[in-house]
C-alpha cells in the first residue's frame, strides 16, 4: 500500500515544487563531492515526488496495459558548485510545457541561497516496447493548469 | 552551511532511529523491485541520520586532522521480500554496542508492520590510510546512554 | 543483438569464474576508496558474466512466459581492505550448490593477491511476482556439472 | 599497484578512445532500459580509462600536492534509443579542446552500428578546494597531439 503523501515528499507553490533532500556517503566521489550523474537522480527524484504530488501514479501506469514510462530524451545541466556530505539540498522543478508525448522541464538544485546545477529536460511518455505514447490526459491538464496557476 | 537537523532525517526513540524514504526509479531494477545493493544505501542514509541527531558530525570528522571515517567491515543481510517504485519505506536502526574502533549496528527495513529486510553490521572508525582509529569519544557516549535509555 | 561472449567478461577455470574489473569514480566515496556497496556491485556483475558464459540467457528468462528473475535472499560480506580509484581488481565467482530455487555462492574480491573482500550469498529464482521458481534446468545441471570438473 | 594497462581498458584509434562494456543489473531500472543517469557513469569510464591509456594517472594528481579533479561542468546528452540488460555497448570518447582549466569532450554510446546516446561535455581542472587549476600539461599535449595525428 502506497503512500500518496509523505513530509518527505516536497511541496508544490504555484508551478514549482520544491524537494528538500541530504547528501548521504552513496552520493559522493572520492574528490568529496557529489558525484555528477547523481545529481540527475536527485532531479529525477524531484519530478517523481511532484508526478506522485499531482496525484499521477507511475507504478499504476507502467504496470496498466499501455506500460506507460516517464524517459529522458535530452538534458542539458550546468553544474555550478559542489555539494558535500551531509549538506541539505532543495530540488525545484517546474514543468514548462507538453507537446504529444513530451513534457518540457527546469530542475534546479540549491544549498540555501546557492544555485548549484541547472538543467533543461526533455520527457517522453513511452511504451515498454520504447515508442513514444501520447501524455496522460491528467499529467496535461495538470501541466497546463499549474501553468495558468503561475501567470 | 549544514543544517543539524532536518524532517526528512527520521526521528529517534529511544535506542531506535526510524528514517522514512521513499523508493525512486534509481533504486529499481528491471525485475521492478529495488536492485538488492540499494538496501545497502538505504541502511546507510538511516546510520548516517542517526548519527548527525546525536550531533555527530561526519563531515568534520573527515576533515578534521585524523580524517575518521566510518567503514563497513561485516554485514550479514536477509532480503525477505521486494520493494517497489514509490513506495514508503522505514528504515530501523540501533546501535547496539562498541569495542575499540568498532560499531555494532542491528538495522531493518520496513513497509508498513511488513519487514523487507534486516541485517547485522560491524563498522570500523579508520583514519585516511585505513588503519583503525578509536571511536569519538562523543559516539561511544551516545551509544551507551542511548542503550542504558533503552532498558 | 546480444554479443553472447566478450574480453571482458572473464573467463571460467575449473568451477571458477573470473572477472577482472577497473575501479572508477561512480564507486568511490569520499573516504577515497569504494564503497561499501558497490562491493555487491561488483560481485552481481561476477555472478551475470558467469551465467552468461554458461550460456544461460537472463534477458530471455525475464521476458519469457515465467519471467523468471534471480534475486539475492542472503548476503554475509566481509569487506577486509579498501579498493581504491583505477585499481584493477578481479572478482571470482563459485556455484557451490543448488537446491530447489537456491542457488549457493561463494565470491571474493582480489587486487593482485590481496584479498579485499569475500561473502557467502544464497540467491532465489522467482517469477516476476516474487514467488519462488525452481531453477532452469540448464543452471542445475551446468552447477552440478562444474562442481564435477573442479573435483 | 595499479596495473596501467588491461583489456578491458578499450583502446585509442586515432583521436578517439572505444571502450566495451556490459550492460548489468546494477544499470536497469524497471523500464526494463538502463537507467538514464547511468549513461554518464558509462561516459566517465570512457574518459577515465582514455586519460589512463593517455599515461595520466588521475590518482597520482587527486593526492598531489595540488589535488587535481576532473570534474563536469556542462553536459548536453541526447539518449536516442534504450539500452538493455546483457547488451555489449562501445563507448566513444573525443577530447575535442582545452583552454586553461578546461577540457571539451564529445562522447557516443553505441550498440553495434546504433547510436544510443551522443554527449558534449565541458570539464574542468580544479584543486581540492573546488577553485579552477590550469590542466596538466601532460594532458594539453596529449590532447593536442590526439588532434593533430588525427587530421
Amino acid at each position: 500500500m502506497t503512500e500518496r503523501r509523505a513530509d518527505g515528499d516536497g511541496r508544490i507553490e504555484s508551478a514549482t515544487h520544491y524537494l528538500p533532500l541530504r547528501v548521504h556517503y552513496e552520493d559522493t566521489d572520492l574528490s568529496g563531492a557529489v558525484y555528477h550523474a547523481n545529481y540527475l537522480k536527485f532531479m529525477e527524484r524531484g519530478r517523481s515526488d511532484y508526478v506522485r504530488l499531482l496525484a499521477i501514479d507511475q507504478t499504476a501506469l507502467a504496470a496498466g496495459p499501455d506500460g506507460l514510462f516517464f524517459v529522458v530524451r535530452h538534458c542539458a545541466i550546468d553544474f555550478l558548485k559542489p555539494a558535500r556530505l551531509d549538506e541539505l539540498l532543495e530540488v525545484r522543478t517546474q514543468f514548462t510545457g507538453t507537446s504529444g508525448a513530451r513534457l518540457y522541464c527546469v530542475q534546479s538544485i540549491w544549498r540555501g541561497a546557492e544555485n548549484l546545477a541547472r538543467a533543461d529536460l526533455t520527457l517522453a511518455c513511452t511504451g515498454k516496447d520504447g515508442r513514444p505514447k501520447r501524455l496522460p490526459e491528467i499529467l496535461r491538464q495538470a501541466v497546463a493548469g499549474r501553468q495558468a496557476d503561475a501567470r
